[in-house]
């Protein structure tokens, strides 16, 4: 819902969207001295500060607002900006905090469009971002799907961006849980990039959202998915690299994720795969290991709430021996008895010690008296 | 080579080799203050200190000094001892601050029964512990197989179990390397374990060691597996874990490596193997991700001189254009010409700078000019 009087705020930041590329420093400060309405009148008097007055000077004279908004609607979407309720401040709060630092390429978005009825804020409230490789593996597939259903089925949110590979496959899993997922796409909402992903984005909106910050007919240039990787990055309490080859996209979320103070994560796979050559490189670079959801939400969830179980194999009866009577344990021989004295030579404990143990031993079911000795039980010789 | 007047000395070490099991903190202490021949009349008159007459008790009346050295010379094995210069002094040295640090369970062994002509100390001057499961997966199998051989080939030792699995083809893959290798067993050298890789032991003998330090006839008890593992892990300036369960003595052999100040690293896997468990959950601990041998050698090899490559795909034309430029050419439309405004306009880049990357893009054939504007060559579509 938006506050009373801000349609000219709204149609401002329309008209900036497109004037200026998204993530511009420079703007943003401006718009922190003036808003965006005065912004917009600097810029097309050509009185706007030389950095941003250099990006939108091939632009400046062009006015699409209004067929930006008609195309909107003729498409289903909505527009949430800064001035909405929605809007998601808690998520996008590192990106003030980068900005502050005077860090490029890393400021808040002037507004986005949305495809789905979900609340933005809502949706990002407890939300992972899961990237990797548009040419994944099987394996990496299968993974970022899992991983996708285990996040959603536990209630968290998954964002990735919108390619083949792993992005797909990590909204697919979420869907198949019955979960809320976010495309962020780095172009315009009127054609699905990539095509063959459609079906997918009318899913991902079915529950949850596609997001923008491109007008609705801007194509998908490639610094664009730069740009956009901020925003995955900052959408997700933490960000968790499926997989990625020595060249990849998801390593520069990645690397927006740590600059943003989000938790980097990785996930391994075969060291033969060239898919895990970038996931390598980031756990080798300080990224957290990852094998599953569990990990994830035990980085990113509640502290001591979402903690993952230890990969520990139950313990063995004789794990829960004590060292003296595993020791004795150890020392009898596989098929004959053996007499106390020999039993302690062999396990090198002293015959006093064979004594109290054979008992107890006995009890658990791991060694019988026989006639000429104690031997073991047939259970316990392996 | 032993020095004169020894042979009290070695076979005082031989009884006690057999009297208290090894790694002995209580034993090397009163070694270090009385010397092996004293330690022999103290434990056998029943006046030795209590830790060590209580792991000698069931032992001390026992006298197979002779049995052993005929033992080991019809197996043509030789007895290595601290007196010998062949010793692994620098090695070992680990063990020594462990123990001075109290630090139970590693103390240095009393001596090794060698199999193989090599010296000890020549052999362990530069080498690398690779170790893992018995139940290792082919996958595990092969990288192992991998790594030993170019360890092998780079002139590096490999030190490993004798267990099938990961430390049968770590020793394989250094073998065909024509490389030296190190099998470090928990049993006595006369009964090969496991029987069926008694080739394997003879192959490992025919260029490297085999070593012990158990009395030729000693079965190899459980508990004799983890002793055996410090020395695996003192011997390796590193040790690499390859593969491992939820429940594995690779770890423990980790464990011991990281008590004594070596490099702990794992080779990560699928997450979806069992036997992938470990080493994550051993990076995950803080161990070091490595995927192959230059990873090792950068970690436990010559500063500056074993850098591992890093992961990079050799960067593409177009990586190389300076931003600007790069930027153009996202703006360019992909099939038919466009003026240098229009391409300003879609670039987000002021008319100016279109101008100026344009010629330089036609140059590196990126874009040609055409009577109504400019357009991308075929090779740049992509």
């Amino acid at each position: 819902m938006s506050r009373p009087g801000s349609e000219e705020v709204r149609r401002a930041r329309v008209w900036l969207s497109r004037a200026v590329e998204p993530g511009s420093l420079a703007l943003h400060r401006l718009l922190a001295t003036c808003g965006p309405v005065e912004a917009v009148r600097l810029i097309r008097a050509g009185e706007a500060p030389g950095p941003v007055a250099r990006m939108a000077e091939a632009r400046r004279t062009a006015d699409r607002v209004d067929a930006d908004l008609a195309d909107a609607e003729r498409l289903g979407l909505r527009l949430v900006t800064p001035e909405d309720d929605e809007w998601p401040d808690a998520a996008l709060h590192p990106m003030e905090v980068a900005c502050a630092l005077d860090r490029d390429d890393l400021a808040a978005p002037l507004l986005l469009w949305v495809r789905g009825a979900a609340r933005l804020d809502d949706v990002l409230a407890g939300a992972v971002a899961v990237v990797g490789s548009r040419d994944a593996t099987p394996y990496g597939r299968h993974v970022a799907a899992d991983l996708g259903h285990e996040l959603a089925r536990r209630g968290w949110t998954v964002v990735s961006g919108g390619a083949y590979g792993i992005d797909a496959a990590a909204h697919r899993g979420a869907l198949v849980a019955g979960g809320t997922t976010v495309a962020v796409v780095a172009g315009g909402l009127r054609s699905p990039y990539p095509a063959g992903n459609a079906t997918l984005f009318d899913n991902v909106a079915g529950s949850g959202l596609v997001l923008s910050e491109w007008p609705p007919d801007c194509p998908p240039h490639r610094h664009r998915f730069l740009v956009r990787n901020r925003l995955i990055a900052a959408f997700g309490a933490g960000t968790v690299v499926v997989e990625a080859g020595a060249r990849s996209g998801a390593e520069s979320t990645a690397r927006r994720a740590r600059e943003l103070g989000r938790v980097v994560m990785a996930l391994p796979g075969p060291v033969t795969s060239a898919m895990s050559v970038g996931t390598h490189h980031l756990i080798r670079e300080g990224a957290l290991l990852v094998t599953g959801a569990a990990h994830v939400l035990e980085a990113v969830g509640t502290l001591g709430v979402d903690l993952a179980p230890p990969p520990r194999a139950e313990p063995t009866a004789r794990d829960r021996l004590d060292p003296l009577a595993r020791r004795v344990l150890d020392g009898m021989p596989a098929r004959e008895p053996a007499s106390p004295d020999r039993i302690a030579v062999d396990a090198g404990v002293p015959v006093v010690d064979v004594l109290r143990c054979l008992p107890a031993l006995e009890i658990q079911g791991f060694v019988h008296p026989t006639t000429t000795g104690w031997r073991l039980t047939p259970a316990a010789r392996h």
